[in-house]
């Protein structure tokens, strides 16, 4: 069974933060050792796994992928949204997670961050849990 | 059992979508639910899911890649093929996509690309399906 | 069970070979087919499988991270480190590589490096092998 998580973005950049909703759907399971795969069926999205404490991280991220890969450039994609494109292949449409005890393997400062790069969009993370380990 | 998915490039720099070849060689599996991993033991390429429709979006970040990562610069390592080592970590080694209901669950616009970022080369993508979720 | 590989840096950005000790905990476990599994619990580090025969490779790759994303810029985050998370981003905090035979199916140049980017740091790296395929 896949499990669907819906992330709903408001704005063209922004990370959405997924960890609670991927813990949430992980307990509904019961499985307690494995890794947790999530995939995102976009291409102009990502997923990245960094620092939740304080939003400057996200902003300070946010804005030098924005200096690397520029909203205007010699793009030839007709829909204008080739930064977006480029973005999903630098930061990635999949995470691993690894389960322990019951419970996702993250560290103590680290947050699972849904990337939206053409919001604002209704979107959704593709979820299936492996058991083994 | 690994299946090797073989690929050959024609110039220096070029995507291959291999979406077709992963396809095939999971249905032979027979496996309907987990996830398909794919790997690629270069160290001069990669592997990216991005979107298929337009080729000028493959076109697009391949020349932001260039920009980026320019062929010639102040590189030390003596293969003068240091630009690539760089992109092959910057768009990564391996990638997992769920399989449910038997199928690859790719959004609608994506489809897996090899990346050659120093061809002209024969080269092969490691491919193992686990089973699970 | 979880495995951890305690790596210890020495300097602000380093690239440590950990290929060793992963084919040691892989072979501890006894599984021939699967995948492995590797998380970096740290928000200002990341994994990447690159060269490993010639350590220009690492440099250049290095150099040119601190190239695209210089330690000083007009960052937010307060504690001076948000170049270090965004280099996390770029590199990403997982890899898989599959299992046959009993070993890591890697290529003949690659080595699976744990990236420092704010060191020195006493750090480690989570294991888990998924038997299966």
């Amino acid at each position: 069974m896949i499990k669907h998580i819906n992330v709903k973005s408001s704005v063209r950049t922004e990370f959405i933060d997924i960890t609670g909703k991927v813990r949430e759907a992980l307990q509904k399971t019961g499985i307690t050792s494995g890794i947790c795969c999530l995939f995102v069926p976009h291409t102009t999205a990502g997923i990245t796994i960094n620092e939740g404490a304080d939003p400057s991280v996200q902003r300070d991220i946010q804005t030098m992928l924005n200096r690397l890969v520029p909203f205007d450039g010699d793009y030839h994609h007709s829909e204008g949204n080739s930064e977006a494109h480029i973005k999903s292949t630098l930061t990635g449409t999949s995470q691993n997670i690894l389960i322990d005890e019951g419970r996702l393997v993250l560290g103590r400062w680290q947050s699972i961050f849904f990337c939206e790069f053409d919001g604002p969009r209704q979107r959704r993370v593709g979820m299936k849990i492996i058991s083994g380990g």
